[in-house]
Order: structure tokens, then sequence, then C-alpha cells
């Protein structure tokens, strides 16, 4: 039983851009479609390993109506909406949600810091009561590491008694999981995604619906292993292989490592290109990666 | 000698919205007017005092044309242009710069956490390089509390080798003044204003320009008396008084309460107004600060 419409494993697939730094279209509507052949249950697309916040609003806007003109299926996309701008949250939530998406992944208005619940509660109110439709599903993103303001279980609680049919999932990247079980415990009829596959046998144990996740850009079909055998006897035993890869790349530079990993399983150098503030990988740290992902065992899936 | 086009007391400009949360470019003008009138010698709208990153883009612009049409002259207007997105720091500089403004503050792209200076250089070269303006004139935003993202002695040092003409000033609103005191003494030609009135005589006395304050927007003619006097006998006394009315405000939410102090000096109610993360200071702290504010002496310029 989900509350929303996602479960499983879900991507925040990588955005392409060219070596101009315009987003590349063509490529990022088949990665996404790669992606889902490879078994992503979903596509949290515009997340912080698409570099999303690197995109004007517009931007954003554009990408997502060329991704489901050429073929990927609105339902299955979570595009992040939340921005600093209210008024940017609710024009791409507005049209992410008049696009049929399955549902959308919003950041709290993360530039002020140590602002109030009060104050989220209102930021993401006034853009459900704005948007106004009942198609909306909203999963709040709780990622201190990067946000620094979080989604504390008081707001979460105060959104779900208010819109209980709209806020209906929480994405959580802050890697602690004594958060994530207290969220499962707290609200049982809440869709929890824990924002790293290291906490996908655990999170499925303890309720969670799977992970959304960045690696599941590169290790979609070992992720997905995982929770297609998450009851069987098997489980821990794949889930020590998935967690061995994550950990070997988040030691380097994700996006970037992710990105020249993308170059080279598809054989396409044009994918290295990322926005500033990030920097392309270097090559001393690609052979690096390169190496110790052998070590583990990692063997990319075929296309 | 200034690097750039400004020195003095500048002011972050509050922002007015309408109780539906629109911008309001009338009493926003009107505010800037008021300012300068009280002797701002320029204005850094659309800073973090302005709830800049509440609004999008487009918001920004249009209010830019508005007070510029209004008769607010372009050469005393610093706006913020730095966003998290590329994109969106290219086209509000190149509009501020195409409207004559005599520079632009500019954040890093401050959603990513522990970048290198190395991709910070690259965000604000690629900025500059894709205005390509002689006229273009950016002042660094060091803003670690908010932002958390920092400008680096050694980013400065980056930029003002490659772009010393273009690359002119910092706010400095780390409220710490061993940064400021170490930009200062690596940077002499540059020119450097803390972001509050608690370190103007400091900053001047030690080669800084001035200071960019949100308090300028209710004390703009105290601030600017300690300018005006910061070599004879009485500057010390003049800043201890401006102490005084920092110290008693900045331990309130800072704009809400610079808001409810411009609805009570102007007796307009609807300058009360904020965009949320914010929320409106509520009674008994608009009380406090009052009680606070006469205790310290603080009297109201007149209009």
């Amino acid at each position: 039983m989900t509350a929303g419409n996602f479960t499983g494993v879900l991507v925040p697939a990588l955005t392409p851009f060219r070596s101009d730094l315009s987003p590349d279209r063509q490529r990022f509507a088949a990665h996404c479609k790669w992606l889902l052949k490879q078994g992503a249950d979903g596509l949290a697309i515009f997340g912080t390993t698409s570099e999303a916040n690197s995109m004007a609003a517009d931007e954003r806007m554009e990408l997502l109506d060329f991704v489901i003109e050429s073929g990927v299926p609105a339902a299955k996309l979570m595009p992040g909406t939340g921005a600093c701008a209210i008024t940017d949250s609710i024009r791409l939530t507005k049209h992410a949600t008049d696009r049929g998406c399955g549902g959308v992944l919003m950041l709290p208005p993360f530039y002020y810091k140590g602002v109030s619940d009060a104050g989220l509660y209102a930021n993401f109110s006034e853009v459900i009561q704005r948007v106004g439709s009942p198609k909306l599903k909203v999963y709040l993103y709780h990622i201190p590491p990067q946000a620094v303001t979080p989604i504390s279980l008081a707001l979460i609680g105060m959104l779900r008694k208010d819109y209980p049919t709209t806020v209906v999932g929480l994405k959580d990247s802050s890697g602690d999981w004594n958060n994530t079980s207290a969220v499962l415990k707290e609200f049982p009829d809440f869709d929890v995604f824990p924002g790293s596959e290291l906490f996908l046998l655990q999170g499925l144990r303890a309720g969670g619906q799977g992970c959304i996740t960045a690696t599941g850009n590169v290790n979609p079909a070992g992720i997905r292993k995982v929770y297609e055998n998450w009851k069987t006897a098997e489980a821990d035993a794949l889930q020590a292989r998935i967690d061995a890869v994550r950990k070997t790349i988040q030691a380097f530079p994700m996006v970037p490592s992710l990105k020249r990993l993308i170059a080279h399983f598809h054989d396409d150098a044009e994918w290295v290109h990322v926005r500033p503030p990030m920097v392309k990988l270097g090559d001393d740290k690609w052979q690096k990666l390169l190496a110790e992902l052998n070590a583990v065992g990692f063997a990319v899936a075929p296309k």
C-alpha cells in the first residue's frame, strides 16, 4: 500500500550538458529511457544529482516537456520543483502537475537558515493551495547536507494533518538512519524513500517504499535486484554487493563521477560536462575510481 | 580611491509585498527614493534583507526596470544577481549591466556545499565572460551564515588576477572581523564593505569603503553620520549609538522586524508582509522591540 504513486527504486536522472553548458535534451531523454529499461521504477528528475539547482526554471520546464514528448511516461516522473522563490516553486509544481507527473519532490526554500517550521509550513501550504489540484502528490525532500534547512517531524505532521492526500511522502537524504526510522514509526501511512541504497533493505524491512538514489544512474539493475528480492534469503548478500559499489563511488565527487561513468559506459565523451560550481572529474581520480570499482567487482549492466 | 563605483553607506532595500505576496513596485520605488533622500550612498537592492532569493528572476528584473523608470539613478544601484543557476546569474547580471547599474552583488551558487574554489572561480568567470561588458563591476558577496559556501581569500585572488577591473569589491557578511581585516590587508586596492554597521568605523580605519547594512533601512541617517564624521573626535561616540540600535534589532528576526518598523514609521500597515519561509513579526515581539529601541534612545528620522 502506498499513499502516493511510487514504490521501488527511483533514480534522480543526471542532466547532460553540452560543452557550451546548454542542456542536452536528446541525451537526457535517451538516458531516462535507458534507466526505465534497466528497471528503474521511477525517475526523480531535477534532483540534486541532476544539477537541477544549476538550471533556471524555464530550462527545467523545457526539459520536462521534451522528455514527455519523447515518450517517457509522465506518471513515472517525480521532478524536483521546490525552489528558494515561492513563485518558482508554484510555477514548476503547477507545470509538472498539469503535465501529469506522478508526483513532485519538493526542497524547502533553502537560502535562509534557521527559519521556523511555521514559515516552512506556510511555504509548502501556499504552493499546494495555489496549484490547487487534487492530482498533486508532494514528496518532501529532506537533505540537510545540501539544503541545511531540514524537514522536521513536526513539519511533516503539520502538513500531513492539513494535506493528507497531497503530502504523501519523503525522500530522506540525511544519511541518518535514526531520522528515517523515526519518520517511518511516526507516519506509518507515509511513503518514505531513503536517499541512498545503503538504507534500501533496512528501509524496506521497516516499512519504507524503496529508495531514490544517485548511484541508480549507473547501477540501476543491481539496486533493483535488492528491491525484487528483499524478502528472500539472498537479500543481505545482494545488499552487501550494492553497498560496496555505493561506498566506492561516494568517496569521489558524486555527480562528476557518475557523469564520467556514463560517458564511459555509453562510449560518449559528451556526457562529462557539468555546470559550475561543479568541476569535471580529473583523469587521476577517474583511474582511481575505475580501479576501485573493479576491485569490488562492479560490472556494468549491458545497454 | 575606489576600485569600483561605490563608497559610503549602502542599503539592501527591503522589498515590499502585497497581502497576496506579489511585489509592490510602487512602494518599492518610494522606499528606494526615501533611502537616498536620507543619505544612503547606494542601494544594494535584491540582497538577503530584500528577500531577493524569495523572488523569481523575472520578478527581480521587472522591479529593477520599474525603479529606474521611476527616477532612481541606475548608477546608485548594486542589485544582487548571483543565483544557484548560472543561467539565472548571467541573465540577471547582463540585465543590470545593460540598465546602467553601478555594480552587481554576486552570491556564489549556494545550493551545493563543499565545492572547490576552482568550481566557484569557473562560475564567476563564466558569468563575466558571457556578460562580456567593460561596464560590469562585480562585488562578491561573502555571507556564510546564509549561503554557507564562502568566498575565500584564494578565490578573491584568482578573480582579481584575471578580472582586475571587473571584480572590484566584496560585501563581507561573515560577521567575523578577522576575515574582513585579512581581505583588507591582502587586497588593498579592493573595495571592502562589511555587511553590518557594527564594523563601519573599524572598517574605515582599516581601509574599508563603508558598509552595506540591513538596518540602513531604518537608520540610514544615523549610520551615514558615522561615515561623514569618521575622522573626527566624535566618531567613536557616534559609532556607539548606531551599535546600540543594531544590537537591539538583530536580536529579533531581522527582515520581519525591519518591515514592521517601516510600517510603523510610514504609518502603512501594508509594509508588514513577508514571503515564506519568513513569518511576520508577532505583536509580543513587536512591543518588546519597540520598548528596547526606545530604551537605547533610537529616534526615527523624519520622512
